[in-house]
């Protein structure tokens, strides 16, 4: 931590600073400036709170932290880039892209074995599909729940593709690990650290949505609450920023590839679909991430749009989904990547 | 709904829409415009969802919905404010503004009881205080549980002032509701609809908080969502949203309570200290909170700010608090109200 | 300036780092650190872009700034308020809450004597009306230019009431403080440094708006431009930030008052009818902003709303004008000021 | 427009509105729903801003506007994509990717020409470089003004590559023209429509930079402003908008180029130098940008980004900027463009 005074503060206000400083267990080291004197504090990270609080103290200016404070998602404990196992011949963080595609949410048998069908001919490598639907409308359709879970297990029977499905609450977050292959965490719940830190406790890789307006930060210290609960295979996705732009849903965040690259070794998955909220936008977006780095895509496919139950106007045709796909391959060849 | 068709739309696509209105249940009437045609689709709102994916079709410009999602919540239901009785003295929504103060957190029995003391001198109405703590880091301190919600019963049997704390997962929340005479919903906890369906089922008013990048609609839902399940005691809690001014912790949305007063007749309580972050910045807005209408704020106060063990950056001491509220009782007064 | 090295960063990028520093004229101070160094670069401030350069040094972490780029605006400078005069009797920055009212465009003779008139017989105390109108579309209306400017002056004759207007260009700026008394640059404008410096060599106060996404640092950098070139009568007017929120045109962010009045002595207004949008929400705003301390107001009022040729939707009519000045005056008094 | 009644309006309000829309020189319709009427004002759109202003009206809810405000920038104007010629073999808007690329500033002859010759090698198509600059401090450097134009046809003369440099007053706008090749405005200025008219009015492509907070629709009226003048070579540059994200200087907006590819006949280029403002972020966005159809590119490079006089931190070193352009040229042949 760095303390910096204000300037022209009074020596005593600067010895109760280093007196505070002294007391939380660090050393403090002066810089005397021409205007101002800036004061380290050396130590570990226990009193970084605590150091965080002196700002309240007369004389202060500002506490800057120079600390990131996630650890176990950081590049400094581990470099290399994680590989997340999905299934026998899925694996994420590597040089495949994998592509997760589905409907918004699991409606029918047929409907859901329709669209995974689909999506596997078109080389999708895992079938997403909602079951516990969290909707801003207490109104809105909430998901066939159990009943949605194992219509996904027989899709995955019929296919062989792994399942990604969402977890809304500690209580049923068992019954959805006993079904599906990633656990996914959606954007409302990004955190809810109580269901964060339970699907930490479960054994199954946990897609993680950054909430829509969570910084890159706090975005790695929701992936930490997992991780130090013991699971540490965790997928960051983004799926858009909430801005003023109303052209869009959300303002999709490609950006952060590059960046979270550069802070975590977790893969990166992109969700253009709730990114962009309209179909029009979904497959330059999907080109754009895997140029950009993204380790995969989660993309909303439906057979029938106009009578989806939820987020028809996002959902990609499978047609249109698999000239997507065809074309995405190239994007990813170049990359030195396979999709 | 309205239909806006596109420019020079096709016979054909503007009867698939008509065709599709009629499916769902709904009469069109269309507006013959001059350069493009307008469909209203006129019914219940059972279809509402459906109607918006008409916005995939062909020929379609865009969905433009007409209604409020949220009904309960709504000033067309229920014309008059709602009065929420929180104690035998304390009523929030009518002409007393309740004022809500205490720590961050429940930290020791010394201080909670020391912190009831003071603020209920100084003329709160209610003893805030944490005892389950949603916290951005899983290594920060995460709050005392079920023995700080014993210690602000023992801090409310001695001054009499009902208590209010914060409710973090479904599971605890019976056992908070059997301390608390108020649940608090936390801004990150804002659209956890596990959580909000739960509260919504206890006996108990509920504090909610907007969330950190909620639209004031989505607030409302969100307070719909506790409603439905037959709670109908919800105060609406502005805390402030995020932006890209980093001056503030957040940026208050002091516009939130006269847009909230007319579309709603639920009470309106604002947190300044979550609000801005900043101790020095508390005394002003909650000045003006009131000034615009709210019907209450919530603030924290602490005897020793520099050793709190949560947000001491943001908290006022008790003498400052004391001093604030001499000043603020004028304004209510200015307003016709009592504090 | 603060140089954060990277834990682990090698001697010889932290020797690199010592160098540059020394070669701009700077003395570094080193920090040993437990997991990595910090350096303190003393001296003035004529390298600071420079030092911040040093970002992109290798083994170099973050590089922090710890002074203000602001220095004429800066309460580092000078403690006291600034009290700027308006006319004889009308001084902004001391107890005086000052009112600015009138229609957003000027749009006939008739127009703005009936508003200046009736903002007078309310209580404000200084006119306001845009003739040279900065608007988002090419097809609105553009004001009527050295015509409008007339009509205000004539209604200044009339009504004794300075008058503030809009300068939108250099080159009509010296044609428009002919007739003002007040120059005021818009949102738009607010990072329009050629306009900035033209309006810094005139010897008329300048009322200046925050961009619709300008930190509060960046604000205070527009007034630093006009006063470097010489003009110090700079009145600083927030008026409303862009947010995801679309229940308000835009967010009035009030905590401006308290942080702006923390950093400079300039004085500060609010306009709530742009930060607004509406004319349902101008009056509690008004008594807000007073509340948390701002030194003035600037209010649209129009005769006839619904046939303004601008802004209509945001405009008080006379009656509620008064209504909202005789309680505001409560307002004002309570903190101990005059309206 | 669609004037949407509120529930159980009086039919003395809706007559009122009837009335006006007549007045208005519109035919009113009305739809009549169940729980309210919805009225739609057929017509042009000379009264439109008039229409918008019925809001302020008893019993009127909302006023929806159903056309967009820009018609020369718009795609039902013109279909197919507007080819823009720069120089004899350059033409933005086609096949050709187009990289503008060289320093923010213009330092010296030996800089300008040292990163002409540079870009030009890599492969670049037009030399970037600011002779007047719009900077946030007054303290900071403002550029060589003249000087700098002069070094920059000097470049061009030497390497063959048109210019494009920075237009920030009317004034300067012809002499800035007389050296340039596109003429850029900066976001800054991006609704100085002073500025935005005085460059529709010289026959020189402009490189119309979005806003920091600027939505699609006002960026697509400020290129209007430009052609409504006469000059219809108009170049969209998205450079990132602000949120609250600190990670990135800003957030780059990429599904703005499926937007305004949506909307507009318009090329689009993206800025990922400003967009990111780290260096280490700009090749991944770069290939981001052209696989999600960008018809260019404008980017930062400096022989010396640690002795820039001006975002030394998101400037390219020569060497990097080869490397990506390689890259890049992979990624535009899968998009079946060269570069």
């Amino acid at each position: 931590m760095i303390i910096v005074m204000k300037a022209g503060a009074a020596k005593k206000d600067r010895d109760v600073v280093l007196k505070s400083i002294r007391e939380l267990g660090y050393k403090p080291h002066i810089i005397h400036g021409e205007t101002r004197d800036v004061i380290g504090a050396i130590g570990g990270d226990h009193g970084k709170t605590a150091l965080q609080r002196l700002e309240t103290l007369h004389g202060v200016e500002q506490v800057l932290p120079i600390l990131q404070p996630y650890k176990l998602a950081s590049k400094e404990i581990k470099k290399e880039a994680s590989l997340i196992r999905i299934s026998d011949n899925v694996v994420i963080g590597g040089t495949q892209v994998v592509v997760m595609a589905g409907p918004c949410s699991v409606e029918s048998e047929a409907q859901i074995i329709e669209s995974a069908l689909a999506v596997k001919k078109a080389g999708a490598h895992v079938l997403r599909g909602g079951a516990f639907k969290p909707r801003t409308s207490p109104y809105s359709f909430q998901g066939l729940e159990e009943e949605g879970l194992k219509l996904l297990a027989k899709a995955r029977d019929l296919t062989g593709l792994p399942i990604v499905t969402e977890v809304i609450e500690p209580e049923t977050a068992e019954l959805v690990a006993e079904y599906a292959d990633i656990l996914q965490i959606g954007a409302r719940n990004s955190q809810n650290f109580a269901l964060l830190k339970k699907v930490g406790q479960l054994q199954r890789p946990v897609l993680l949505k950054r909430g829509m307006s969570m910084t890159i930060q706090e975005f790695l210290m929701s992936a930490e609450y997992i991780m130090s609960e013991g699971n540490q295979d965790v997928i960051l996705c983004e799926r858009g920023i909430r801005t003023f732009e109303t052209a869009t849903r959300n303002t999709l965040d490609l950006s952060a590839i590059p960046v979270l690259k550069g802070k975590t070794h977790l893969p990166v998955v992109i969700d253009p679909s709730h990114g962009t909220g309209n179909h029009h936008y979904v497959a330059p977006m999907c080109y754009a991430s895997v140029a950009a780095g993204a380790d995969g895509l989660i993309i909303e496919v439906h057979p029938d749009p106009e009578h989806a139950s939820s987020d028809g106007a996002q959902s990609l045709r499978p047609e249109k989904f698999e000239e997507m796909m065809a074309k995405l391959r190239l994007f990813a060849e170049v990359d030195g990547r396979t999709l």
